[in-house]
C-alpha cells in the first residue's frame, strides 16, 4: 500500500507532470470559448477617429450658442471626413460617424428643432465643448497590448479580436481524450440490465464536465475486468490519445487491474491514493509519450469529484489557460470533517442579498449516492480538522 | 419619440411575448448542456441491490468476531448473487458487487490478513453490523422523480440519466437565430479598412455570448444602411429563423431604418427605448409567425449589455430553461447612478476570503469603449437613484 499524499500535493504533482498540448491557428468564429495562446495588439487607434456618439449635429462650440445653426452638410457613418465650411453652421451627424473637420461639439437630435435649412436649440439647451465625441485613441493606441495569452475567449474578447482585424488567432489545442470505464458489472444505457449490474454513467458524467469547458475531443470506451483485454485496450488508447481518464479498478481489490496494467504499458506512476474522501484511490501517471493518465475510482461521486478537482483544471492549464482560483463560499450549516482526510461535500450554492455566496452542504450518504447531486452546484473542499466545519466558516467551492 | 420604459418592464414584456421554441428528442451523449423538457424517473431502486462499498470480505456479523473466517467463495461486481454457505465463513467481495445472501457486514481488505484458505482480522479490528453496505433503494425507489423539466443537463444530471436507462431524452429545441449588423461604416474582419470605417464586431460578440449557453444555431449577416436592402434582407431572415437580433440602426437618426423596416415586414413593435444607460434605444417586437425580434444599439458595449441582460435570458427561458436569478454582488467602490435611468457598469468580480462576491466597477468611458471589457466578468445593474451607489452596497450581476 502506498502512502497517502495531500490534496495540494496531488494537484501540484499533476501540474508538474502535465504535457503542453500546444496551439493551433483557427478562424475567428471558431475561436469562441477557446484559450488564447498569443498576444493581441490594437490594429489601429481605438476609436480610429474622433467618433460621433449621438445622432444630431456637429458644430464649432461657442461660449454663447447662436440662435440657429445653418445646415451645411451631412456626415454619416462610413463616410470620409467632411468639413464645416463656416464656423457658425452645422453638419448633420450620425452615431458612429467621423467628427467633421472644424467641429468640436455634438448636439443630440433630442435637443434640436429643425427650421427650414437650419437647426435651433430647444429650451435654452447649453452644449458643452467636446460633448458626445469619443476621441481618437482614447480607448487605446495602435499597437497597445489588448489581450494576453491564457484568457478564455468570451464575448468581450471576441469583440476585440474582430475589431482589430484578427481573422484567425492562435489558441490552445484541445487534447484528444479517452474516457475508459472498467467493470464487469457495467452495462450500456440502452442494454437490458441483469441482476448485480448497473448502467455505465461515470464516462457520461465526466464527458459532460469536460465538454462544458470546451474539451470536446472525447472517446468513451468500456472494458471488462480482464487483464489481457485491459492491457490491449490501454496500448491502443495510449497510441491514439493525449490523455486517458480511467474510472474503476484502482482500489486495493483483487480485480483492480488498472495500476498494474498501466505500469505494464509503460505508464510511469506519479502517485496513487490521496488523503481525501471520497476519491482516496485516485491514481495519476505519465505515459511513454508524455500522455497524462488519470485513474479515478468507480464510485460515481468519487469519480466526478476527482474529475472536477484534478483532471479538468489540469487539462485546461495544459491547454494554456490561466485557470482562475476557486471561489470561496460561506457555509450555511455545519459540515463533517475528518482528522486526516480532506473532505469533499456536495453543496447547493446561492448568493444572498448581501452578496455572500452561501453553500448548503448536501452530504452524499455514500460515494455511490448521486441521486441528490442534481440539486447541488459543486463540492466544497474541507481541509483535515479535528472538529466539524461550523456554519459561517469559509470553504473552497469546485463547481461541477 | 416613444416613452422610456423601465428595465423590469422591458424584461417582463419580452418574457410575455416570447414563443415556446418547443422540444426534440436527442441521444444521451448529445443531450449534455441542453435544457431538459421532461420528467426523469428512477428506472429501478438505487442502488438496485445491497451494494458492497469496499474491497474485502462479506460476513455474517457476530458480536464477538471469530479469530478467523474460512473463505467460502467470491462475489465480484457484475456476478449474480452468491450465498454464504456457513455463518462463520466469508466470501471475498469487490466494490460494486451485490452483498451475498446471508451477509450483513463488509470488512475492508486493509483490516485483513490472508491465512491459507481463511481471513483473520488484524490488530483487534471490530467490525460493525451493516458496515460498508449501500442498502438497496437507500438513494431512491424505482419510479421516484429524479429530475424536473427546466434543468440544464450538467455532469450530475447526465450521470442520473445514464444510470436510469435514458438512452434518449426530450430537450428544448435550440432556436435558429440570425444576428444582423447594420451600418455602412462596418467592414469585415479580413477586409481592408478605410477612413471612417470600423470592423464588424457586435455580431461576433453576441454570437459568442449565445454560443457559450448552447445557442449555436446562428447565422451572421451584414446589411448596409439602405432601406430596400434592409427590407429584403429582413423578409428573407424572418422566413428562415425563429429569432432575429439586429444591431445598429435603432436610434433616432435619419439613417436608423430598422424600426420602420421591421414594421413594414409585419413585425409588431412591443416597445422601443428603455430607461437605461447604455442601451437606451433597444427595440423589441414579434414577427408574423411569432418570431422574437430584438434590435439593439450599434455601440459595442450597449449591444453586448442588451444581449446579456434581455436577449439571452429570454431565449433560454423560451427553450424551457428555469433561468436562475442573477447573482448579488457587493460593490468594492462607489459607482455613478442616474436619477431616471438604470445604469449598467462593467465590473471585475472575485470572491473574497469571507465568501463575499466583490465587484470592482470598471466604467466604460463611452458606450463605444470596449478595450477594458476583457478584464471584467459582466455588468452590474444599478437602479435609478439620486446619488451614487456607495462602496459596500449590493447590486445585481449579469455575467458576460
Amino acid at each position: 500500500m502506498t502512502e497517502l499524499i495531500s490534496v495540494a500535493a496531488a494537484a501540484d504533482l499533476i501540474a508538474r507532470h502535465m504535457p503542453d498540448f500546444g496551439s493551433e491557428r483557427v478562424g475567428l468564429v471558431r475561436a469562441a470559448g477557446r484559450v488564447l495562446r498569443q498576444a493581441v495588439r490594437a490594429e489601429h487607434d481605438q476609436p480610429p477617429f474622433d467618433r460621433v456618439m449621438m445622432d444630431g449635429i456637429a458644430v464649432h462650440w461657442q461660449a454663447t450658442p447662436p440662435s440657429s445653426y445653418p445646415l451645411l452638410g451631412r456626415q454619416l457613418a462610413g463616410m470620409t471626413r467632411q468639413s464645416l465650411a463656416s464656423e457658425g453652421g452645422c453638419l448633420e451627424v450620425a452615431t458612429g460617424a467621423m467628427l467633421p473637420l472644424g467641429c468640436d461639439c455634438v448636439i443630440p437630435v433630442e435637443q434640436l428643432q429643425r427650421e427650414g435649412e437650419a437647426y435651433r436649440l430647444i429650451n435654452g439647451y447649453q452644449p458643452a465643448r467636446g460633448q458626445f465625441i469619443h476621441p481618437r485613441a482614447s480607448d487605446c493606441r495602435a499597437g497597445a497590448e489588448l489581450l494576453n495569452s491564457g484568457i478564455v475567449l468570451g464575448a468581450p474578447e471576441m469583440a476585440l479580436l474582430a475589431a482589430n482585424g484578427y481573422a484567425s488567432v492562435e489558441v490552445g489545442m484541445v487534447p484528444s481524450i479517452a474516457i475508459v470505464s472498467t467493470g464487469d458489472e457495467l452495462v450500456a444505457v440502452d442494454a437490458p440490465i441483469g441482476e448485480g449490474q448497473i448502467r455505465r454513467s461515470n464516462d457520461i458524467a465526466i464527458a459532460a464536465a469536460l465538454r462544458q469547458h470546451g474539451l470536446d475531443r472525447l472517446s468513451l470506451v468500456h472494458v471488462a475486468d480482464d487483464e489481457t483485454l485491459i492491457g490491449d485496450t490501454l496500448a491502443r488508447l495510449l497510441a491514439q490519445h493525449d490523455a486517458l481518464i480511467l474510472s474503476g479498478g484502482v482500489s486495493m481489490g483483487q480485480r483492480d487491474f488498472v495500476p498494474a496494467a498501466l505500469a505494464a504499458q509503460g505508464v510511469h506512476r506519479v502517485f496513487h491514493r490521496i488523503a481525501q474522501k471520497p476519491g482516496k484511490p485516485m491514481w495519476f501517471g505519465v505515459g511513454p509519450r508524455g500522455q497524462a493518465v488519470f485513474a479515478v475510482p468507480g464510485n460515481p461521486v468519487s469519480a466526478l469529484v476527482c474529475a472536477i478537482r484534478y483532471v479538468r483544471p489540469a487539462l485546461l492549464a495544459a491547454m494554456g489557460m490561466t485557470v482562475p482560483a476557486p471561489e470561496a463560499v460561506c457555509l450555511d450549516a455545519a459540515a463533517d470533517t475528518q482528522p486526516s482526510l480532506t473532505c469533499f461535500v456536495p453543496a447547493h450554492v446561492q448568493s444572498d442579498t448581501h452578496g455572500v455566496l452561501r453553500a448548503r452542504p448536501v452530504p452524499a450518504r455514500t460515494s455511490g449516492d448521486f441521486a441528490s447531486l442534481p440539486h447541488t452546484h459543486g463540492v466544497i473542499e474541507l481541509a483535515p480538522a479535528s472538529g466539524p466545519a461550523v456554519a459561517g466558516s469559509v470553504a473552497t467551492l469546485h463547481r461541477w
